[in-house]
């Protein structure tokens, strides 16, 4: 119970916001341009022999109305051993995320951000509850000794309810290239329907330029989503200049249609220090004719038209 | 994310509380006869060049039933300047509140406060969510070094709702004279109506006293309600004597009405220490034959009943 | 306002979990087999002449969902005094659950804890707002220099609702025994209805064994529970055994009728460290005919039947 033993660590990233659905147009002020504000507390313990037990508590900030006070971004206990891995319990990213948001210009964060697309289906973020996270977690994580390959794999339970997750990821990192596929299925109905995905990305850094890509296929009974999302980041002074392209195939939505959507962004970051970034994206979505894809948080859409989004902010770490 | 670079604070105060509304007494245990219970998180981050980053996030406590977890008493981000001041994003008070609570012998809190008569219309608070904090706030405060004076702007947006609020402070302190002025608008309706506030305030100390005046205006459409607040601190052995009188004037209330109330307030602040306090406060509003300003938490109060409250507690601030 | 005078401290316990009421089986990610996952704030400051002043600020954490954000733990500001005792203000433990908690082999977490059947009445949880902790309470401790004497009382109003609660608890502590008597009452019903707890418990420890025991009634106007709870701690290795049986009849209950309740538990606690251990419990409720004790967390139980749980986890604090 020494105060030392404990990180306190966290995020405030607040910044304005104009979004654009078709005609209608909003100001807002943003919580999230280029990082989720948060707070969190985090510590480890060395047990000997190789062995450490560990917490992570990270719970989301809404700045710019003063929200906060759970943990739902991250909520586990950890005991870990240098050379068998870690086994992790509790609240906790899946693995099938963490393709979306490393192989991403933009993460997932932010009026360009490739998960305004990938994110379930029909335009609509978080269709199953295991996109980003799951509750009731046992995950096994890979030690980080065996030459550049990395993984993790999950299983949590449904508790008698939707939300039963399998899911894995495999990956190698070296020589500037990071590979890896996720794959993932979850109980999303009561019935027992499937909400199954299959991801698989990369990124390259030679120099000043990191290329990313993504493809993200999601998929429940005849209902599917193909997403291909191509990034760069190229570092340019104090700051870096980012650039990504997201295509969007909608197959059998929730009205059976078919339509495509793109998203087109490009964004400057500039670094006041390692912890304190001035930045501004923009960032545009096309659709087909009956296309719903957007930027999330403006006014609704009308089937077809375009989402613009500008956004400018400031992100301190802590 | 070096904890060394954050710092925890707080208040934990509370008290035992009689508040009698006309024949009608309730017992209770209040958390905030002095200061709001709280607590909070900052840090600021020097940039170099007179550039800093900061971030502070405080959220009320309520330590009778355990309630808490929000950070909806400030949550911001800044960015400052020695020379330019600092521009500050988020959830934040408003620069109009800072006059109700710097020049009031009793702050904003506990039986005796002056806000008990000067929040909102009707004697009810918060008629607009503007009276104490906004969200989705953009402020700029000047720097430190004008000789005396200090100042701030906010602009907030209403993101498609009520509550775009634009509003300014403008103060001078030095030779133990402190004065400053607030304007502010609020848009406060679906319609457009604008909740406005113009309040001008000052405090003087000589010796041991400290005088603190304050006159404070309201107005939306045809309703109206100006307040007078005279009081004073006087440093009494290792405490404070506190004494307030506030008169209020309501016109063309809800109801069409007219009506006035006077608060009359008492009490001593015994200091244990820089952090730790015992205090007492007593307080008694007299409303006109249909005024209804009252201490808030007791009974409903009938229109022209007198409100009495008194209350003793321990505040600390870690 | 230092950091360095507050220390942050808590608790992750995850652990998976069967619960089988009659013939149903739910697996669970549990939160509390140990202790409950927690987070909490605390400090002191010496005011000089043995008198000091703390604050207590503590919530519960459910890393299952990520799960927190209120102090309804404990939320307190105390001031105390080396040779006349602790005067404590805000929402705290009532006298009467320490004997529950101190007494039991399973604490009051887990399958195996006798707070399963002795909490409130009909196998229902919290009949009693005032079981565990009262809001609104101002409390006393004896100072610590008794010779071995240790003893607190509570009151809190009830605010014009139920929840107003009188209680005591004076134990005595010395020479391997520790021996406690608690005795409270709640005003429980708009009408008036008083909750009375009577409870006596003691341990004692020889060598590597220690023994628990407590007899605890509540009662509320006819209706009556009448609990006998033995137990054991036995070192074994790095870790402690634990057993417990716990009887529970219910006189008068909700519909009339009276029933009994058996709690069989075993248990075994793997300290990897003095912070982290490794547990696992198994526990069995069997109930006569009309019974309805289980342990909580499962599918709905039909009268009479068993209720069996299961359960291993990770338990780690900071």
């Amino acid at each position: 119970a020494q105060s030392s033993s404990v990180t306190i660590f966290g995020v405030l990233d607040v910044g304005v916001q104009r979004l654009t659905n078709g005609n209608k147009t909003l100001n807002l002020e943003s919580i999230d341009g280029l990082q989720t504000s948060r707070i969190g507390f985090r510590g480890r313990e060395d047990l000997g022999g190789g062995l450490s037990a560990s917490f992570h508590l990270e719970g989301a900030i809404g700045p710019d109305v003063g929200s906060g006070g759970d943990w739902r971004r991250r909520a586990t206990v950890s005991v870990a051993s240098k050379d068998a891995g870690e086994l992790r319990l509790g609240r906790d990213y899946t693995p099938t995320f963490w393709n979306i948001s490393k192989f991403n210009a933009f993460g997932t964060n932010g009026v360009g951000a490739a998960s305004n697309l990938v994110y379930g289906f029909d335009g609509a973020s978080s269709t199953a509850k295991t996109v980003i996270r799951s509750d009731n977690s046992v995950g096994y994580f890979l030690p980080d000794n065996l030459g550049g390959v990395y993984g993790q794999a999950m299983v949590a339970a449904g508790e008698g309810s939707t939300g039963r997750y399998v899911g894995a990821r495999l990956g190698w990192a070296g020589n500037g290239l990071d590979v890896a596929l996720g794959v993932s299925e979850t109980t999303n109905t009561a019935a027992g329907a499937k909400f199954k995905v299959v991801n698989l990305g990369g990124s390259y850094t030679v120099g000043a330029l990191k290329l990313l890509g993504l493809v993200h296929n999601s998929k429940q009974t005849t209902r599917e989503q193909k997403n291909l999302v191509i990034g760069a980041h190229y570092a340019l002074g104090s700051g870096i200049v980012r650039a990504s392209f997201v295509n969007a195939q909608s197959r059998n939505s929730a009205n059976g249609e078919d339509y495509t959507g793109k998203l087109f962004a490009l964004g400057y970051v500039h670094n006041l220090s390692k912890r304190t970034s001035l930045y501004s994206t923009i960032s545009q979505v096309n659709n087909s004719k009956t296309g719903r894809f957007l930027i999330p948080g403006g006014s609704a859409i009308a089937l077809g038209d375009d989402s613009r989004g500008i956004e400018a902010g400031i992100y301190h770490s802590f």
